[in-house]
């Protein structure tokens, strides 16, 4: 009686130390917090505001301009997020004639990261067009010049991050259009976007149009009207 | 000695038998297959290729066009995400006028399913649109006119699929682009989405605009002119 008594306590010590080591373990799985790859559609028009604050961040309350100040808008949510790169940029865009985003492009050009920037030979010349800017501050630029148009609005941050939707980097298209943009981390749709990138930069290298067409690729052409119903 | 023999016989037999079950477990929830939303990236331009078989799948080889045949494009997959549509359709997109689409939405209707198409107000009267055979078919649209352009081309097939990206369903845009769309299942995308088509469908129903601003929006406007700078 004694000695099964004794091997009863033993063997149910023995299952409750096993159970209260699994139990254990599944609470701290469950305390850990699993990050998740960032996932957020920003839609526009965007509010308008002061967003100098993105710019010198140290300097908070050093702008005096009209607009409202300290305001979390659309427009402040895309820029946070293409300022947070820390290595590289790669940027394909049909409309680029935004001046913030052509300042905070220029602005991680000159902290000395990677820029990279494809865009359509027909937007290049098109007045208001910030391509020229970024040439002169020394970005590289690929002109797409082998399809319609380079329709793409996406860019990828430190490899990382993909911004992408309908949005055209323009004034119009941020504070009156009916935009979406997606900001995500997620590798399924990340990877894709990297690798296209990737065949549209070396398909559009100036060197290789030149040697394969004769032709000055980099040159805008005189011609800056899109046929409307070509988009 | 006898004793304790057997108090780590059973001890140890206890052991064993609540590892294995740990073990089991494990291994069936690896073997299991864990079903993730779907997250598919489609680049245009797309090679030209006969998509009949999509619309009448009982009849595989019944067309004789001189296009390719039984080729999977990039089309060809939008295509089908989008006639996977079993209940509802929510279209919202700036330029209408590819042709295969088009039929694709008004087979869905013919099918009995719930369309609703948001556009842009100056895209309906554009020469070449198929906002007029959508109408005609009997599905009911709502115009944008409260922004300077409604730029989104996005569709959210079933509430469960969202389609989203740079591309306008046009020809052009379909065979001679650089494009992109996303097709994911992914609730944190696809939710935001389906509130947005829901405010302006609100938004911009007929009634209610007719109500407030005392004239007809659902009359295309004269001019057909896009600003491409504005975009």
């Amino acid at each position: 009686m004694s000695v099964m008594w004794t091997v009863k306590v033993v063997g149910l010590g023995v299952v409750g130390f096993t159970v209260s080591v699994e139990l254990l373990g599944w609470l701290l799985r469950r305390l850990r917090p699993v990050r998740q790859p960032l996932k957020e559609v920003i839609f526009f028009p965007s509010e308008v505001a002061c967003v100098e604050h993105i710019f010198t961040p140290g300097k908070a309350n050093s702008c005096f301009c009209p607009l409202r100040h300290g305001v979390d808008t659309s427009f402040s949510r895309l820029l946070r997020h293409l300022m947070s790169a820390s290595s590289s940029l790669d940027l394909c865009i049909f409309a680029f004639s935004n001046m913030d985003l052509s300042r905070a492009v220029v602005a991680l050009h000159s902290r000395g990261l990677t820029i990279r920037v494809l865009t359509d030979k027909d937007y290049v010349a098109v007045s208001g067009s910030q391509i020229g800017v970024l040439r002169k501050a020394g970005i590289c630029v690929h002109c797409v010049s082998c399809t319609m148009y380079m329709h793409h609005k996406f860019a990828v941050v430190d490899g990382r991050l993909l911004i992408t939707g309908s949005l055209n980097w323009t004034l119009t298209a941020v504070q009156k259009n009916n935009e979406n943009v997606i900001v995500t981390e997620e590798p399924d749709l990340l990877r894709p976007f990297i690798k296209e990138f990737q065949r549209l930069w070396e398909e559009n290298d100036p060197a290789r149009c030149h040697q394969s067409n004769g032709v000055q690729p980099t040159t805008p052409p005189a011609s800056s009207g899109l046929a409307t119903m070509s988009l």
